[in-house]
């Protein structure tokens, strides 16, 4: 949620005068008013003359080409029915349509408003997109429509008759006219808050929609013991909610009181709403909602300065490998102890008569034993943040270890030596450059730790990084982490698909763009469904078996693995809506009870390294209550790459298959 | 329908010794055999390693290169199921299926022949097409399916339950996979032709489908008298209908007669086939089945000699245009007799005195009037065809014309002038180099004459030429042609789609190409709906009205005319099946009662001027049966251009919309 500034329009259904109804509203401080582009007082011709621009509407030198540009929001005639079934209404709204729209860019207005019926649209459509599409500066669109159907929702209460369609109707409006226009991001929807509001399913879906602006009626507020015009518990809260998402707010119709009151109690409003800066990650995501970004490939590029930073800021994730590690160091003494008491005990049954040697002979082998030194091996070291963990944890448990960093990058080569000349020079600490798959060492390690995962889990090459790593470590050993998966719940976002789509101009680029998994903190979505498991990885990997059920190894004697998956995922779907993609996350357990997680239900409080992923798919589906959303994920790999493909099969539509053979995505090993 | 020659395999289930099994099938002159790529012999080691190439079939020693790659279609095992319950199983397949379509590849196989069983393919598709995407010389994949489910038909049979299903099963099973490999080209179909066949609608269906062969089992055949193979009428009519569509024959399963037999009893067959090379559209278009081709801009390019000689040889074209030209030169001659004797009766009424000059004055102004040549201009002359037409017209009527050919193209005139001076040289022929909306003649037209028709109809811009000459026209003069109309109906064709798709090869002229009209000859298509007309054309043209219904004049008194339309067209679905675009016609009512149409129901028998059009839509629509298919079209113009818009919706799916602004086609004004 970002911490932007309220902004708040006046609407006009006349304005006689202009510059006075201007000056009005910018005097009681509204930031814009709203009002029709064409005066009343101008007749219109009809010739069916493309596009030229009449004078039908009041002269330009009225306003200060600032103000046009900035405080005036126009609304094209409300009668305007461009899909009408008589052919000659049709042609003659589509000749005003462009006049309009023509003469507002003229004027640059920031926005247009104009109000949608119906779902049939498609001649509406087509006249804006070819609008936008000519325009470099197109003023942009805002698509007005009621919540839902009041007419309607009266007639089903008085057939005492709860029908979801009164819902769905305006939604599914504005839904297909953004369909028509390929979900364009300079179009936006302007809601009208209803005196009796929905249920939370429904706003939740609208909140999944580019919202530009509300319109809030006067007439939902009452007035205070005080006089002023206040709104209900309900209604606050959905207003606030509203402009969390960005969306401006329009003040409506008859002045039941002065005008300042309503904007100033809509400031109040915004100011006392709860307060959300202190949780770390909100904070940190200030500023990055919705905004797509690459995921990184630490394997094939090694990290920069700047990008260590940022991780190793994160307040909790240290900890918690901080603990896990202390776990198994702790588990590892203990196993020493059970096992150097075995000895004493087995001594003692066979060694009866010389009962003075026993303490000091085998005694001393098995302290020696529980005295020996902890291999841990932290795997992609990094600026050392995971070494200092393993240092904290073994002061901690009080556990001697031998720390052995192992990391690729020259350039943070360079930071460990200098940690481990300067401030470790004390400790145990070696330090390995070069690839962890490559590099031979011994002793083994007791304990592996790594820190390779991606905003998908997986997707950083984890699962092919530990399992090359696999011979470093004691065949008894622990690897943290021990566990992890992916997870998705399909999506819709429009925001977020057209951004993807357009993130890279050319058009053949959309391909691939559409076939890209996006790391990007999601503000303006919906889940279509619940957030399900995808794949899962563990460490030490099991190898896979021959066709008579055995373990196959590889040259160095180790289990042969298969980091290759495809899992079928199915969501029913709950109401009708349009699906863009995936949000995704992971999880993962460290080691005993130690997890880290970006699952939203099991988020680590305040763990702020990772964003979630979003994956599009090409054809957005629209969706029916009631239908099956069949999903299907691989984890491909040849010997240069991994990646992954996906396609969405619901009922007889399915998308395209998506990044057959990583043509558009993929992960370097 | 194209006049190749028939070609067939033979089928083994196993093939102990391959040259043998070669040898026997190419004496008795099968022209290629099919067999199973894994030979039983050899085991499989199932290690999930990525698709290797292990020992695991014959060696290709075993015969010369140019039998592997022109007389073996390879069959992949039985048993691949890709797409299993078990992820175990469906990853072990996958790399089983890899390693036989790398064998197949290496072999250079032309074929091989893969089974499906059921709509669960997604994973099948997915390694098929990464096999494609990534060989440039690819085996062609050849999917085998019964034509329908025999089981479930006997099943539906004992129930007494007639259910569509039954034919849909094995079709939707093709159909899916097909979808899944983005309707590739290098992927069609092989259907078994059963004992009892299905209701016409469904093989109609199969037509429309990519066979690249039947498979005709042994047991379809019983012997006649004299001990030889045949088939019955049905099964015969079916094979030839499938060859015609250049579907190949397999020859498959126990052998109850010599198998030379077999192939002779075919070749029979399709020697002594109903001989159609007489209609000359057919043996016309022999060869350009299913080509695509960019339409002619003759108004922005001029045709060169090639297009004109084409165009010329029309057999019936021109003979149309001469008894329509000859029906207005009648009728002029009628009305101007029709006016002589109202004159005549006319002065008989006001001078009875003078009873003797009667005769002689008024009766010579009238007999000058009916003697006065008739004013015919050819617009748009070209080499002169429709002058020879119009002469000929008047010798036949005996009427005296003025004929004034008015060409733009340079090169035309020079053909004009030289026929004006040395074969028309007898006659009134005036030829006008310029553009027939620029000029400016008098006296005007009795009778314009033009033939500027597209494939489909107005999509060379007569209605703009003729709109902007009309002022030649006089007010009560003829237009020939008089009306248009152009005509689509929704088809299922994979093959034309694919082949317009990658028309261009680049990703990003794949848009266009989806969004452009191609002018071919459809062979391999099935219609969904019935052909309805959508734009209709009128010369001379009526003008648009003002809102008054006033009809609105131009600076040189002429109505102002808009040939921008816009059609909304609906099909129910009869039958479950893929649209993939539209066929496109146009019929055109030349004078009185004389056509010209392309139109199959009503198409000018032996006319080859004009091929029918392909309109694409980018993305095919799966339709169910009962489903409505609603489409819309739209001809736009701005200034510079005129170009078409099309979207198609089904329930609450849509493609996009197509070509908006003109965007990927359009026609220059």
């Amino acid at each position: 949620m970002s911490h932007h500034e309220i902004s708040c329009g006046l609407e006009y259904i006349t304005t006689p005068n202009l510059q006075e109804c201007l000056s009005e509203a910018l005097q009681s401080s509204y930031a814009f008013i709203v009002m029709p582009i064409v005066h009343p007082r101008f007749r219109r011709s009809h010739q069916s003359s493309v596009g030229t621009v009449g004078g039908f509407s009041r002269s330009d030198m009225l306003l200060a080409s600032q103000d046009w540009n900035s405080r005036i929001v126009g609304k094209l005639s409300h009668y305007l029915d461009l899909d009408s079934e008589s052919p000659i209404i049709r042609q003659r709204h589509e000749d005003c349509l462009n006049e309009e729209l023509t003469y507002s860019r003229g004027l640059g207005l920031p926005a247009v408003m104009l109000s949608l019926h119906s779902t049939n649209v498609s001649n509406l459509a087509r006249n804006v997109l070819s609008y936008l599409d000519t325009s470099h500066h197109p003023t942009l669109i805002w698509s007005y429509v009621p919540m839902f159907c009041q007419r309607t929702l009266r007639d089903q209460e008085s057939e005492e008759n709860e029908n979801i369609e009164v819902w769905d109707e305006p939604w599914r409006w504005w839904s297909t006219f953004h369909e028509r226009i390929n979900w364009d991001k300079r179009v936006g929807v302007v809601v009208e808050i209803p005196a009796n509001l929905p249920p939370q399913e429904i706003l939740k879906r609208w909140l999944g929609e580019p919202i530009k602006a509300i319109v809030v009626p006067t007439s939902l507020f009452h007035n205070n013991k005080k006089g002023y015009p206040v709104l209900s518990r309900a209604h606050q809260q959905l207003v606030v909610e509203m402009i969390e998402h960005e969306a401006q707010v329009i003040v409506s119709g008859a002045r039941r009181s002065n005008i300042e009151y309503y904007l100033q109690y809509l400031y109040r409003l915004w100011k006392k709403r709860p307060y959300i800066a202190d949780d770390p990650m909100l904070s940190y995501a200030k500023g990055w909602e919705d905004y797509l970004q690459i995921p990184l490939q630490p394997l094939a590029d090694n990290l920069d300065t700047h990008t260590y930073n940022v991780f190793e800021k994160d307040p909790i994730k240290y900890d918690q490998y901080q603990k896990a590690i202390a776990q198994a160091l702790t588990d590892i003494q203990k196993k020493r102890k059970g096992e150097s008491i075995n000895n004493e005990s087995l001594s003692a049954s066979t060694d009866i008569i010389n009962s003075d040697t026993k303490e000091s002979g085998q005694g001393d082998n098995a302290l020696k034993e529980i005295d020996k030194a902890i291999t841990v091996m932290v795997l992609g070291a990094g600026r050392g943040p995971l070494v200092r963990a393993t240092l904290n944890a073994a002061d901690i448990t009080q556990s001697k270890v031998k720390v052995v960093a192992v990391e690729k990058n020259p350039c943070a080569v360079v930071v460990l030596t200098a940690l481990a000349k300067e401030v470790w020079h004390n400790r145990d600490v070696t330090v390995i450059p070069g690839d962890m798959r490559q590099i031979n060492l011994s002793p083994k390690a007791d304990i592996i730790v790594s820190e390779l995962l991606g905003s998908w889990g997986d997707n950083e090459l984890s699962p092919e990084c530990l399992d090359g790593a696999a011979g470093l470590l004691k065949s008894a050993g622990i690897s943290i982490p021990r566990e992890y998966s992916s997870y998705v719940a399909p999506i819709s976002s429009a925001r977020l698909w057209a951004a993807a789509k357009v993130a890279n101009v050319t058009s053949c680029q959309m391909e691939k763009n559409l076939e890209t998994l996006w790391v990007v903190y999601m503000q303006n979505k919906h889940d279509i469904g619940e957030i399900k498991p995808v794949f899962t990885f563990e460490h030490p990997a099991k190898g896979v078996k021959d066709h008579k059920g055995k373990e196959v190894l590889d040259y160095r004697g180790l289990p042969v693995t298969d980091n290759r998956r495809s899992t079928v995922l199915s969501w029913e779907v709950k109401q009708d809506n349009v699906m863009h993609g995936f949000g995704g996350y992971f999880d993962c357990l460290l080691y005993g009870k130690e997890m880290i997680s970006i699952v939203p239900s099991t988020h680590s409080p305040g763990m702020i390294s990772w964003f979630p992923v979003f994956i599009p798919i090409k054809t957005p589906l629209r969706v029916k209550k009631g239908e099956t959303i069949k999903a299907t994920f691989w984890r491909c790999r040849n010997p240069r790459k991994v990646w992954y493909e996906w396609i969405v099969e619901v009922g007889i539509r399915a998308t395209p298959m998506h990044n057959n053979n990583g043509r558009s995505s993929e992960m370097l090993l």
